[in-house]
């Protein structure tokens, strides 16, 4: 089999929402489409992707550099043993002739590209990606069901009294039982407020998790750890720079509770820097890794290897992304649980137009691939790439 | 004054070497042109640039993110207190709504943006960039020389015997007395027998650096090191990964000589990780980050900030490039020396046409700016992109 061409377009995401840092009404996403010479009932099988949310759509690098090396490629030297694509080898190809480091845009670029061969082999063999992930990388325990919580909360223009309290009820309506929002882009002393207001509505701190997006320095970040503390909250995420390990283990030392980071790393170099030197504590601690960033599945089980040689569990990985990709990617390698944005990040963000959210668990349905075809919103933009 | 438009054109290199990793063939770079209200001689000023070498041209994100930031802007918000551009503001609204970490394809785009307005405000003043750097940044020992070494022995396709010899003989005929050369890309033995050939045109190991392009994990680099101690070199460059800190200093440990790395680091977290993890000594190890790809001079002087406030000397930075901007680097900066590809990675490699090395070191000219006026083959594909 082969690959027959490559298509890519930017979308824009509909969200005028802002964390601690940035504000997303401009930010963008690459879907992809490969194209390959197998057909099934009288169409080409064609994998869907796009890379995951908030790090912008990569048309540049992949027009550029990855397609061009992927379409001179010889196809067989794409291909698995099993005479499907390889998602390591169109992987490598990718990537020849690029330095090592700098894992940043080109990291998302590459994902997109590797995801949309687990969605393509996925159709081929008429199953879930989930079911795929776990029989290729050995997750014996697999399970349709993944532990979600609505990650919100974000600071929005002109927002009124009450509108917090309003979303995070409409998730409980939602059926999420645990929750994510935003600290950092006010006072910690009106952050304080605005927690007590949502768990005027959850009810308890380990149904809490709080995210600075890495816009705090050391001192802000142990002051607020201090606030925090006796919320008991069920994670404090991204307090600093996602780079500056020794900030974090620095805060590790000072905050009891868990400390979530990892979405804003893109390698296993990276991941294992932070688990060297981030001062990060086992069955405690939680890592936060997208797939849909990081090169893909491929390079995210390097990741896992990283931090389970060195005595991590896996089930403290709980990857940013908030979308059908991710969502497969925890149950298939049984990973601890994601996030979900409910209403926030369409069409890219968002799980299937039936899925429930029942007690905090989503079941991935028996779609084939990643069951962007369950998603309207997103397959009318698939519809229009590949028609 | 303010900004009119923002040029920008993919350009290759013309070159067909190897590393021990990477194939040169493809290569790009972005030129930049940043045109402005403000004109002289009849012509407005155009501040000149381009992303540095090996890391490809940035076209999706210049055009896509980053100009639409900068024209979006109002004018005055992008201005020093002298009325002139400031380098500072504009990477800081060329970066807006970007996330943190993920320092790679991005750092190279805004490179050339924050460095074309050091060109610019340098020919508004009409003084050498490097002069500029030097008042700027408060660097009170200026001087126009700058120590440079000749980087080659890459490994070619189809090499003829006595090749590598020739080589280095062409670089001491040009005024040459320092060097560095490609290891990894062959066996050990085979390495040793290319350093001896070396060796026996330029006369003394404290004469010649080698460069394994983090090819090498860490026994190979341990073994490559013990190989190479007998020989006393000028240092020994990027044995493994750039962002193995573990293996840096554990080779550290092992290697009695001279380590170098950093080039693949573009940011000051980045380098804040390599000085307080990667084992290196004060004094001897050399570090080569390069503010062609680690957005620009601004943020090439946090990582002198991250590297001096722990002790380490700014005369051990030795910046990646073997270009104009980086020679001016430097020389305003201070900074210990720089490489030169001599014939290799044209037109962005190289510096002025009439430029001479004199025993190993060169002076930069009187030109404004970086003195790309002075180097035709680049200067031809600037005024296409500028006519």
């Amino acid at each position: 089999m082969k690959i027959t061409k490559i298509l890519e377009k930017s979308v824009s995401l509909n969200s005028n929402v802002s964390n601690s840092l940035i504000n997303f009404s401009t930010h963008t996403v690459s879907l992809i489409a490969l194209v390959t010479d197998q057909v099934r009932n009288g169409r080409p099988v064609i994998g869907l992707s796009f890379n995951s949310i908030g790090r912008y759509a990569q048309s540049g690098i992949i027009e550029k550099r990855m397609v061009p090396r992927l379409l001179a490629a010889k196809p067989d030297s794409l291909l698995q043993d099993n005479g499907q694509l390889s998602a390591d080898k169109v992987l490598e190809c990718a990537m020849q002739n690029e330095k090592p480091g700098g894992h940043g845009d080109r990291a998302h670029a590459a994902s997109g590209l590797e995801l949309a061969v687990w969605d393509l082999n996925a159709k081929l063999n008429d199953e879930p990606a989930s079911v795929l992930f776990a029989r290729h990388f050995g997750n014996k325990n697999y399970s349709p069901k993944v532990s979600v919580y609505a990650a919100g909360g974000y600071y929005y223009p002109g927002e009124q009294a009450g509108r917090l309290e309003k979303e995070l009820s409409t998730y409980q309506n939602l059926g999420f039982n645990r929750f994510k929002m935003k600290i950092g882009g006010a006072t910690l002393v009106e952050d304080v407020k605005r927690i007590e207001r949502v768990l005027s509505v959850v009810g308890a701190g380990n149904k809490l998790a709080v995210d600075a997006n890495g816009r705090l320095n050391l001192e802000q970040a142990i002051a607020y750890g201090r606030a925090l503390q006796p919320y008991q909250l069920m994670w404090y995420e991204e307090a600093g720079d996602p780079l500056d390990f020794e900030l974090n283990s620095l805060l590790a030392k000072e905050y009891k509770g868990a400390l979530a980071t990892g979405e804003n790393l893109f390698s296993h170099q990276d991941v294992k820097n932070l688990a060297l030197f981030g001062g990060a504590r086992i069955d405690l601690d939680i890592f936060q890794m997208d797939p849909g960033l990081c090169y893909g599945v491929t390079e995210y089980v390097r990741m896992l290897v990283e931090l389970e040689s060195r005595g991590f569990d896996r089930k403290f990985c709980y990857p940013h992304s908030g979308q059908l990709m991710g969502l497969h990617a925890v149950a298939g390698l049984g990973l601890g649980g994601c996030e979900v944005y409910p209403g926030v990040f369409e069409p890219i963000g968002g799980l299937g137009d039936q899925t429930t959210i029942d007690d905090g668990v989503v079941t991935i349905s028996g779609a084939a691939g990643f069951g962007f075809e369950e998603k309207s919103n997103l397959m009318a933009h698939f519809a229009a790439l590949t028609e």
